[in-house]
This record gives C-alpha cells, structure tokens and sequence, in this order.
C-alpha cells in the first residue's frame, strides 16, 4: 500500500498490485514525479481497470495473450515484468515457454531467441531453476 | 485430402486441415508450383508439426496467442486465416474479442481497429451474428 | 448526433466529432453491434476524452504528431482517418507534407511513399489540387 | 524520357529508370503535382544516386539486400515495385526465392507468406511460370 | 567547429550543430573512420540539409514529429539524442510529454513507457527537475 | 564439438558451428536447460538444416540478407552474432557496409544508425581497424 494509490483508479491499482506484485508498484510510484504522473494515472485506468479486469478471459490467459504480443512487439523491459506478472497469474514455465516457442514461427527466431533471454532471466531471479540437459 | 498432402510431413498437414479446414488447404495446395512449393514443406513441417502440435499449451490458447501475434505484427492475412482457425479450436467471438481490445493498450489503438475490422469480415463469412447495440 | 452518443463518454464523442467529423463517426457508430462495441467506448474514452483533449499541444500539432506515428506504424486505414483529422483541425497540405517527407529519412522511402499514396487519396476526396510540376 | 527528368538527379533518374523500368518511372513522375514532387526529388537523389548508385556491392545483391528489408518492413507496394527491379537486376527467380524463405526463419512465416503471395503476382505480371508440383 | 566539418554538406552540418549541440556532434565527427564516415556524410546531407532545414514547417514542432516516429519506431538511441534537440528547438516538457502519452494510445502502452524512461534520464541530465507528486 | 552436438539435427549443427564458429555455439549449448533446449533444437534444424544449408544463393549473399532483416527488424543482438557470420563467411566490410548504408534509405537513419554502432564493436572484436578520416 502506498498513499498515491488513493489517487490512481481503485480498481485499477489493486489488480495492477496483483498481478505485477507491490516492489515493482511501489517503485514505479515512488519514482514518480509531475512529468510521469499522468502516465501512471492512464496505464492504470486505461490498462487495468478496463482492460485487465474485463471479464471473458481468464486472467491467466490474458497474461500469456500480452507476452506474445510484447514478445512480437520487441519491447523487453516491459515483457521482463509481464513475465513475472504471468507467473503471479498462475502460468507454469512450460506455458511461457510454449509461447516463446511459438513466436520463433510467427514473429522470427530473433524474436523468440531475446524472448528465452528475458526469461531466463526473469526465472533465475525468482529461483525457478530447470535442470541441465 | 488431396495428392499432395503424401509430400508433406504427415503430422503437419494433418493438425493443419484440422484447425485451418480443408478448404483453406486444399486451396493452398492446388495454387501451389515448384516456386512456392518450399514454403508448403516449410509451413507444414516447421509450425504445425514442430510448434502447434506441441502439448504444453491448449490449442485454443495456442491460438489465442497467434492472434494476438499477428495483431501486434500487423500481418492482416494471417491474421484472418487464423481468426478462423481460432474458431475451429473451439475459441468464442468473445474470447477472440479479448484478446483485440488487450491489443489496444499494448500495441495501440490502430492495431485493434485493424484486428476488429478483419474479425468481423471473417464472422459475417462463417454467419456468427451480434445484436445491434 | 446519433442516439448511440448518450452511452459513450460525453467529452470523448464531442471531441471525436469534431476532429473526424459527423460521416465518419455516424458510419463506425452505425456499424457497431456488441462484438464491436466494447472498442467504441474505448475508443472514444481512452483516445479522444484523455489524450486528444489534455491541453498542453495545440490541437493541430497533436493531428501532425498522430500522423508521424501511424506513417511509421504502417497503419493506413487510421492515417487516413487522421490525414482528415488533420485537415480538420487547420492542418495545412504544406504542413503534412513536410510531416510525410520528414518520415522518410527517420522511418525509410516506403513509408514516406505509402503515406503519400493515402495523402494523395484524401486531399482528391476532399477536393484539394495541386497543380502539375 | 520525360520532361521531368532534367528536374532531377541526373545519376539517379538515370539508374532508376535502368532498375525500374521506363514505364515505372513515368507512371511516378507524370502522376505528380507540387505535393508530391518533392519526394520524387528525394528519392531520386536520396536512394539511387547516393545508395543505389555506389561501388561496394553487386546491383543484384543490392536488390535482394532490398527485397529482404522490405519483406521484414511489411511494406508490399514498394516489395512490388523492387521484386521487378530485381528481375532487371539479373536476380533468378530461384534468388528471390531463397531470400523470401529466409525470411520465414528471421521475420516469421507470415512474413514469408505475405513475401510469396506478391512475388507470384510480379512473376505472373511478367510471364514467369513454374510447373505444377 | 571541428576540421571535418569542411568535409559535410555546410548547410546540414550548421543545422546538425544547432539542434544536437557541439558536444554530440564532435563525438560522432571524432569517432568517425573510413568505414562510418559515408554514413556521417550521408545523415548530414539527406536528414539535416534536405529534410530539416526544409520550410513549412516549424522547427519545434519538426522535433515533435521525430519524437513522435522514434518512440513509434522503438529507437531509444535516437529517441535519446532527439529529445535533447527537442528542448535545444525550444520545445517545453511539457510539450514533449504530450507526444509521449498520445503515443500510449496510437502506439501502446510499452511504446509510451519505454519513451518516458528515456526521457526522464534526458532531463535528468539536462538538469530539468519536476517536483514530487 | 560438445556432447549435445549428437542431439541436434547433425546437417544443422554442422553448418551452425562453421558460420558462427565454435566459441559461440559452444556458448549457446553449454548455457542450455530443459527450459530453452527445445529453442535450441528448433533453431538448429529450422534455421541452420532447413534454410542456411539450402542451395541457389551463396552463403556469403545469404548473410547479407540476414544482416538486411536483422537491421530492419530491430534486433541488435541477432545483429551482432550474424556480423561475425558474415565475416565467417567471407564477406567483406565493405559489402556489409553497402548493406548497413542502403538501410539508410529503406528503414531509416535510425535503423541504419544503430547497426553501424553493432558493426563497429564487432569489428573492434575481431580486431578489424579502419584509417582515421
């Protein structure tokens, strides 16, 4: 909980919260000044409160949906939280990974080769270890 | 079937007609000549014998994220190929239409307006109707 | 006006009306059934009501800034929308001819000369002549 | 030869119309008025008489170099009007097609696909046929 | 000043110092060698003397237009180099913090936030400071 | 050679290891799991068996055009491993030059920029000098 949250779409917050966790928020909040305010303020009404929070999809899926897009987009900062985000969302390592594999056919092996980088990294920080082959 | 489904990967061009239908195949097919012919091997072989007959993922899921691939890749061809191969996989118009309105707060507005132009040719096309609003 | 106006973000479709003009908005709004709609009050919520009417850029400036980027996104059907747009909201041909040509050296001659295909389009529909060279 | 070509980079209408064809040309400078001219005074002098026209790399291997950023651009107007200069380059059909497959592993098949459909067009267009499979 | 600078197009190279700033521009002039310097002679010819030194536009709003591609066409290097020019044209923060969110909307959302981030490390440097929310 | 060579597809490891050179290969497959060893495989025998090994374009020219999409598509790292594949495969700096240089015209400056600054680490790697200007 952060006393900016008060400021920002309710229900948008506390799904954003949910799904890419309070250290990444509260960082992304703290740091910001009156320059970057109203990006914090749309990304949180316009992305989660209307499109997060929809219902006819299952949140976990959703968050498959965004990495394949931020994968073909090429746009890795934004995938290396959404990762994370897809593991809060209940998404094994193998559905990411299917994902990833996938965008090789449709998007490219350059894209799906920065895709696994990303990951890897993603998982070696939150101690998911996949045994050597 | 048709005769030159015996030149391709069998398991391929099985899980091919199956989610793509056979109309769809056997047109690609028949129009082919030696110039295109490679890319039918490939197609065949590489995406639907090396990636969407994987296990790992749903094929309904697997194709909600070639959606939101080709949304965000801007390929409106593909695109409505496989806005049909979604509805063959057992995908709703409603889920189908999550996954373009996420593409509007990740790969803009122009790209959702693009995606749900095509959608609605391919439902008109297959005789799924909406109420007016 | 039209009766669907009242459901959607009351800013928002005055805005969009203005900029796009009454033709444009009645057909999208005409053509909407519920597949379709969810993005229509997006639309007019996210884009028009909270960015094209935050103050801080002159109306006509942000018009030649839209323009930059769906020339660069590769999006014709929204750069035909907006080269009305911004005819509309007192954009000179000058001024969006020197926007077109500008993305030729940051975005590439492709882009530069598939936008000058739709600009040429709309100012023919709009009645504006050059003379010949 | 036109009038309009004095107006212009001597170097570049000169390789332009060697790589394009007369009727290419002509069709680009008899269609333009003041709005349009300035591009074809850019391109002219920008892509044939500053790139097109240097030392360092075969005119044909610039073509398929060209051909492999536009099918990767998503751009098939301009992909059109440079599989044609490539043939006049002295490309083989087999060249264009090895570049085009490439492009299924490093852009995505979609890519590759979309590549296929308009260079069976241009062949078409220019009398090239291949057998049956 | 730099004793290249009698090598480079007089007119793009003045204009290229204008906006850039000497310090920028003698990096890339110092840090030149046969193999780049065709590309130093070609960016000062085509983009600064041809493109940005056109009338019909003014120069602020010129900056605006390539922020607006560069955040369009995920180019954070030049996206760099071309804020510090926004504000070099006399563009406000504020201004360019338009282009930035109108981005979220045509663009995306990683789009928009992937430029913020660029900018704010910009205006860190620059010394421009915003006040806390 | 390393042990998981006899996993791969031996046509497509061959000519991987001969194009990029053992050190990097090495690299790639020591550093694999369970996680990224299907990517592995698949890149092996899509790519390197099923593409680069093909006839009907010189391996030399076939880098070029790798090197032509790579810059297109914005993947700096691919970028830099397919530079030292094309030095691997005789390709000068010069001709690599010609490519980087007429991305100039077809996908940017920015485009072009950002490849000559991955071009000019690789060649410092490789310990590849140029003459001051």
């Amino acid at each position: 909980m952060n006393e900016l949250d008060g400021k920002l779409d309710p229900k948008g917050i506390a799904l954003r919260r949910e799904v890419l966790g309070d250290t990444y928020v509260d960082n992304s909040l703290d740091g910001s000044d009156e320059f970057s305010w109203p990006l914090q303020e749309l990304v949180t009404s316009h992305c989660w409160s209307d499109l997060w929070a929809r219902p006819g999809l299952p949140i976990a899926t959703r968050s498959l949906v965004v990495v394949a897009m931020l994968t073909a987009l090429n746009r890795p900062h934004e995938l290396r939280t959404h990762l994370r985000g897809a593991l809060n969302n209940g998404c094994s390592a193998e559905e990411i990974r299917e994902v990833l594999l996938q965008s090789a056919g449709y998007c490219g092996f350059p894209a799906a080769l920065d895709g696994f980088r990303v990951a890897r990294e993603v998982f070696a920080e939150e101690g998911i270890e996949f045994p050597k082959v």
